[in-house]
């Protein structure tokens, strides 16, 4: 069997069954006496993640952000940040100042610096970033402890990432920086931690479907999402008409947080990450029944488990 | 300017001057109180890493291996280990089996796990393997440090990953082991650190004359190595001949450890590294003047500095 048959989350899978150590949350952590470190890596390649036009800069601040919004997500604070490039011989030296640069900037505005890396020779461009960060044990917001009747929520708006993608597929290039300067939530994220009450939180990097899917595998809970709710980014709006939805519900690439959180807690937590100038939204709510619910005109529909994943065809049904 | 014009670690110090927070060691550090968190990344692709008819399952040891290594030249407990693979979309699903059985085992075998991860398409197969350790800041053991009048030792013996590679070069590929499935010194740093006394510590991945340049370079001191006491490999004895010593000295792979040791404290950090099975063999001392030089029935010589890079030609003196 090919991997283009099981897909990433596939691949992932048997890697994990295999170790049995892996947990499967948005970042791995180390017991660190009060604390956790928290450890998180992504790779990128130039050819499956970013679009022709794409310039060193903004991959540069792009790995770094992506990796960023995992430690975000935990309610971490960044420490370093390691960056490996493979690159081929005939790279120009001009390429990794300005690729450099620019993960620099991002690292810096969200509080972090580069500590280390690594550069090889590889056949085409593969970047591979690793955020490391640190959380206090009681502020740690996993993916999995969410309880029927929580709010379920998220941060800024939706649809961004897929609506400049879709642009950028027909020919309009000027939303490469909506695509790729990506600003993770990393204040928000502590906002939300330290206000406590979130019961389950990840970002949204692979749309907020496939994520509420991943949520319902990992608590064995269900959710129910107000359609009319969902903050739809303007973007969305103008690109995709009256099929934004679409953008904000099946489209990767918008690492915003979503979190589930208590209902005793919900305004203290919108409180807190209101402080940061980011608008919290309440979405939905957790349910009994183990299914992704959408709800329009008081009628509920089972929101399609689609979104972008490597390896298998875009936007593949699973 | 090209990458292949100034080489791997020229490429390396064009971003360690643009974060200007690298510190150009083996391992990051991040302060945790009494401790530094140790950090490590290294990326190998298929068609520069490993030669024809390697194994998933060696692969996956060496990537964790290699890692390791970096982990025990600072004297550091590997706490976990994440792992990232680029895959074309055709790689069989036993790929990844194997793979991970691989990397599992190692990590296992030196007292750690696969703790996290990331698999994405790509188009060739490229691996980024991080590791995290820790040591207790007293046990640390840095690059920089040493004194003229310490003397210099490695862990081993030297030339067998070099005399592996032009075996199999030449159609013999029976050394595949020899070549991959490393075992990295993470025992023999805790027990060099456990003694105190080692004043500059690296691995030899890339050599044991460039690794000496490099001390070189950070210390500002130089080094004078007599080339009877180099410890050369069987294997290098073997395929080598009576230039058995170009492997020891000119080709990297080896991960053995390379230290400067206090004159006072030599006995004893031998003594600790010896209670591990392994022998330290002193092969020459730290000296004032800036330069490397080899001696042989008394007469010394410039030892020229090289050995691989990635990005120049194989071997090219620099």
């Amino acid at each position: 069997m090919e991997l283009k048959e099981i897909g990433e989350r596939g691949a992932i899978k048997v890697m994990a069954e295999l170790y049995g150590s892996v947990n499967l949350d948005d970042c791995a952590t180390v017991d660190a006496g009060d604390e956790f470190f928290l450890i998180t890596t992504d790779m990128v390649n130039k050819k499956t993640h970013f679009p022709e036009g794409a310039t060193p800069y903004q991959m540069g601040w792009f790995v770094v952000a992506i990796n960023l919004s995992d430690i975000a997500a935990k309610g971490g604070i960044p420490v370093g940040i390691t960056l490996s490039l493979g690159l081929p011989a005939n790279t120009d030296v001009d390429f990794i100042k300005e690729f450099s640069m620019g993960a620099d900037k991002c690292a810096k505005k969200f509080g972090t610096e580069i500590i280390g890396g690594d550069t090889k020779e590889a056949e085409s461009l593969t970047i591979c970033g690793t955020a490391i960060g640190k959380v206090k044990k009681d502020m740690f917001m996993p993916r999995r402890g969410c309880r029927p009747g929580d709010i379920v929520c998220v941060t800024g708006k939706l649809g961004m990432a897929g609506a400049a993608l879709r642009a950028l597929e027909t020919g309009d290039d000027k939303f490469l920086d909506e695509l790729l300067m990506i600003n993770p939530r990393v204040g928000e994220g502590r906002a939300a931690a330290s206000a406590k009450g979130v019961t389950a939180s990840m970002d949204i990097s692979d749309g907020l479907a496939y994520s509420l899917y991943q949520l319902m595998e990992i608590n064995g809970t269900g959710f129910s999402i107000n359609k009319g709710s969902i903050p739809v980014h303007e973007l969305a709006e103008i690109v995709g008409g009256e099929n934004a939805i679409e953008f904000a519900l099946y489209h990767g690439g918008d690492y915003e947080l979503l979190f589930a959180v208590s209902p005793t807690r919900f305004e203290d937590v919108k409180n807190e990450v209101g402080k940061t100038g980011c608008k919290l939204t309440r979405i939905g709510e957790v349910t009994e029944e183990k299914r992704v619910v959408i709800i329009e005109d008081g009628e509920e529909k089972v929101m399609e488990k689609r979104g972008y994943e490597h390896f298998l065809s875009r936007g593949k049904t699973l």
